[in-house]
């Protein structure tokens, strides 16, 4: 053990257990989720060399073999509850996606939930022993967000009962879905139905596109993987053409909407069952940028505290460079973020829980709310995150660029979170959406109830001329004060983004352009809302703490992060009146307090997320701090090493001396 | 051509050329550095497969060929220019880093400007034809940036005449260098001199490595590649362990310097000669930063020219991206970064060249100045363009994230350069410990010359508390006004630093803990100090301009690259009572407008960067806006495809089902 990293360790002014336990949501699910880590970490089937040193089909070849391992042992064990299976799933593969997550994450869930009963029965048990391996194929390569773009079509032709799909232009194909390029016999591939001569607008085919036996793609199914990305090695995102395949018309996810055997159609009874799955998942990137975060935070926390670098006082050894004012300005708020977003997370998931009851049950009442919410957080945690990992990267030095700090990897396999189940900046105007219909709704004089309820609160109070006449909003102490100056911000923003909304509408042609026109104002608002959510939970979640030293920790995380925010977003809160300007140099003083005061807290706090070694993978985030001599036995295993002289020198350098 | 695309370059207001001969510094120097790019593109020694589906090991190789063929053509073609060899070598490995870059930037130049007569006869012939391949070897795995700290050894032994090199720890490993890895057979390599009992401090050796037959690394040399890395795949970054490797005394760099055969030790006569590559090579990043964020642009702006996305208006067809505002809000200010840094990167290569003659003539009165300027710049340029090239990259959606958009290359390939050549809050720092030093020299009554001679205002126009008192200063539509408020802004933000750097005087242990407690400040008013510089560089360049319309749209560009800079850092302007609380409003309706204004010359803006398609090597980013067809094209080649079934299908997932 590094000396270092000891001492740090010994600093630590609350009990560990204790804070990793309200992490993971109790004692019980701390132990739970170390026993599979267990399980997964010694078990000599899920062993491989670093990916780092494979070519891709390498990486793709081991990914497969472990997710075959995996299923195999899931059933050995019995494990059946979801959230064991998604824990059981990410230590195999490492928090790394893999070929298998798309059937096991989209193609059976649709089909329980889409299936008709007698398709369930035909389709179901294959899909589960893997004789069907299935993806689900939305995406073309032309049209992503917009899904009433999507160009597939699926024909009905009731003279052989069968549909007829096919890909009419080169941006129709479907491109991006995970496991389609290699791993997948069949698809759920979305596409316009027509019948009768009508398109009846977007729906689900089960699509055989490689033959069960040979695994060769069927006639007129042209599928390949899609090449290299910047991450996602391990997946075989994939294309499919299709070219007049005919499917049989049993083949047509049947639960709500139907073809009869003539080619009548029958509407499904309501548009919002799918709804609820696009809720979940964007709950559940909350909690990935959580983690992406956190691990990120504890590669560059523990790597901080064994590297010394340069000299604060002359003649003085090199210090520890996490004593640097300028690396715990860099590195704190990112640990009180991803402390945040995990209890942001964790509400996301228990509201989702709740709510889905009443979805089971008809009631979409508070369906809206929880959408605007979790499309909003989704965006608002994965930016802040996304640049976060970079930010704790670039904290490393020069050696956060080596794949050894599996910083990299972290990133490149988090990054498309700002992209995927909805892109963001899209995202912040679905919310936005939500915010403007509120606020008219309130200054219409209806009482608004949840989250959105402050836009209730009578707007004289966040005048922007009043700042000199009235007592200034903020304790910059007090996170009550704070939480408050956040929601008066969020509603300020929200009022002049509806405001010039509705100034614009007097000389834009339309509704749509106006709204365009002021797209900038309202991903603002919707920012600024997420923000006021995400430091009003951290504070909420203060109150359920009963141990005094994890409170009182945690309570200097949350005033970082609040004061954090409001330094960097100043303009807004000076604007709004909120702040006055001494206020801004007080804040910046207190942040320097603050960060003095969590200093010996640091290898703590990120000790208690709780990652084992093998799941961090890095070599500078070792628990240990041994960080330089794995990094030399990680080097010499590098196969450019395999051989003490490459192939090269012989081929083009020895030859060129005697050219020159 | 994309009917699109073709649409928008007739939508140009301006000459493209005219604004290309700007970029390139004239009309004659845009013709050679064309022909030098047809040169090389048309050149059948330097085609290969796309990088992304080779191995590592292959692209290593695939480096290595080219800079082979490369140094022979060039002499071949005489090109002996150093602009010229710069422009020949980046259109070879196409913006790659390669496996000869130390060996023609550091290990030739180094030989050059540090030998003995004796020893550039010796050593420089041979190293000229590749007989030495040589590679710069200071960084070490446990100490970058501060050079004083490294450990590696070279103890003088009169007896024989030689210096015995050792690597004492773990630590002291040699680590990083390019090229060290395989490729070199000599470094140059940086040691704490021993001779007679006592250290000298920091010496270069020229350190031979490997058997200049065999290439076999030589008796107590442990040499190889350090791994993979988030990018510069083609390079063989290397490390290097000493055992008691002995060199004779000749292998010293004595230009300076000396050890005599006695060991008696001759300091050198001035220790700011290295001071100037220095300078050189941070100047240059600037102009690094240009192109990484200009060719993101490109990428990013005619893809969004040619992408179509939901819908703006009900039943219309999908609009292309980049009519969305969201978007432009993206794009656009990033468009003016690139020109703006094009224009400070053009200063800084003027302004170096101009110092390096006095320099030479020993003359090092501005040199404080440049060093200080160009430390800050290369941080401030390149943390933004860093984060632009990622912003392009997401901008782009789904496909950016694929290797086909190059944009995921140019972020890794560029994203070092926050941390080599000096870690940017390092510099950052540096830059303010002389704003500061120049700050307490004005106050003490010394006239600042030079760009930091705004230091000398009166400082009684920038007090925080009269702002309702006086009238304010910031016209919002007037460059040069802004260019004031910039100005303001930095003086206010030193002042801040110097101020809270003095009180905390009171407290701290030492000068240093003030310094250090204080950091987060000093950063801030260094950032604030470049920003400045670079809204004056870019408002000076547009008096150069002639034609009409090319100042026209620059102008525009320039008042977009102000503003939007004012709205990001509001609360400084605020604070430093520059603007008023109205204002901002204004701020951002005009921010609105000018995207508007210039959004018809989106695409030519880009054009002018005059970017080859060979050179971006993108799909998405593709002159004639053929995208799709591309992608699709690009990822049939990719190595997964090369067979139908993949290997893992049998081994793994056929055998997996009758398990089930």
């Amino acid at each position: 053990m590094n000396p270092d990293i000891s001492r740090e360790r010994e600093n630590a002014s609350f009990n560990l257990e204790i804070l990793t336990n309200i992490l993971d949501g109790g004692a019980e699910k701390t132990r739970r989720r170390r026993e599979i880590e267990s399980l997964v970490i010694s078990d000599p089937d899920f062993q491989h060399e670093d990916l780092n040193f494979l070519s891709r089909s390498e990486r793709y070849d081991a990914a497969v073999r472990k997710s075959a391992q995996m299923i195999l042992k899931l059933r050995e064990y019995g494990i059946s509850d979801p959230e064991e299976i998604y824990s059981y799933k990410s230590c195999v593969h490492r928090g790394r996606p893999e070929p298998l997550d798309l059937h096991l994450g989209m193609f059976l869930p649709t089909l329980l939930n889409q299936s008709s009963p007698a398709q369930l029965e035909a389709f179901f048990m294959p899909a589960w022993n893997l004789e069907i391996i299935g993806t689900y194929a939305q995406t073309e390569m032309g049209h992503g967000t917009h899904i009433r773009g999507l160009e597939t079509t699926a024909t009905y032709d009731p003279s052989t009962q069968e549909f007829v799909l096919n890909s009419p232009t080169i941006s129709s194909i479907k491109w991006w879905p995970g496991g389609l390029g290699k791993t997948s016999n069949h698809a759920i591939v979305l596409a316009q139905l027509y019948t009768q001569g009508k398109c009846h607008g977007l729906h689900a085919f089960i699509t055989p596109i490689r033959c069960m036996k040979t695994h060769m793609p069927l006639p007129g199914v042209v599928v390949g993987d899609i090449g290299p990305k910047f991450g996602f090695d391990e997946v075989d995102n994939g294309y499919l053409k299709l070219e007049n395949v005919r499917i049989p018309r049993e083949n047509m996810l049947m639960k709500y909407a139907k073809v009869e055997p003539d080619g009548t159609y029958v509407k499904p009874p309501s548009d919002k069952l799918t709804y609820g799955t696009m809720v979940f998942i964007r709950s559940m990137i909350v909690g990935e940028s959580a983690r992406a975060l956190s691990k990120s935070c504890t590669i560059a926390i523990r790597y901080s505290a064994v590297r010394h670098q340069s000299e604060l006082r002359p003649g003085e050894p090199e210090p520890q460079i996490l004593d640097y004012q300028a690396q715990q300005y860099k590195l704190f708020p990112l640990v009180a973020t991803a402390y945040a977003f995990h209890f942001v997370g964790q509400y996301m998931s228990k509201t989702y829980h709740r709510i889905s009851g009443d979805i089971n049950q008809g009631d979409f009442s508070e369906l809206p709310e929880l959408h605007a919410l979790s499309a909003g957080l989704k965006a608002f945690t994965t930016w802040v995150a996304n640049a976060g990992i970079e930010v704790c990267r670039m904290s490393c030095g020069g050696h956060g660029y080596s794949r050894c700090s599996s910083l990299p990897d972290i990133y490149v396999t988090f990054t498309p979170t700002c992209t995927y189940e909805g892109e963001n900046t899209v995202m912040m105007l679905q919310t936005a959406r939500y915010l403007v219909k509120s606020y008219k709704q309130a200054r219409a004089g209806q009482q608004l109830t949840g989250i959105v309820s402050y836009l209730n609160e009578p707007q004289s109070r966040i005048q922007p001329h009043s700042v000199s006449s009235r007592p200034t909003v903020v304790n910059i102490n007090d996170l009550a004060s704070l939480v408050e100056a956040y929601k008066f911000r969020a509603a300020k923003l929200v009022e002049m983004a509806a405001k010039n909304l509705q100034a614009e509408l007097q000389h834009s042609k339309s509704n749509e352009d106006a709204w365009n026109n002021n797209s900038i104002d309202l991903v603002r608002a919707s920012d600024a809302h997420c923000h006021y959510v995400v430091v009003k939970l951290f504070a909420a979640k203060l109150s359920e703490i009963g141990d005094t030293a994890v409170h009182s920790v945690l309570s200097t995380l949350a005033l970082l992060y609040a004061l954090h925010g409001v330094a960097l977003s100043s303009g807004d809160f000076l604007q709004a009146g909120l702040l006055t300007v001494p206020q801004l140099a007080q804040i910046s003083q207190r942040l320097k307090g603050l960060l003095s005061e969590l200093r010996p807290n640091a290898v703590a706090l990120v000790d208690a997320f709780d990652y084992r070694d093998e799941m961090l993978n890095s070599t500078l985030g070792r628990y240990d701090g041994n960080v330089y001599e794995h990094m030399f036995e990680w080097a010499k295993r590098s196969p450019l090493n395999h051989t003490e002289v490459h192939e090269s020198h012989h081929k083009y350098l020895k030859p060129l001396r005697s050219k020159l």
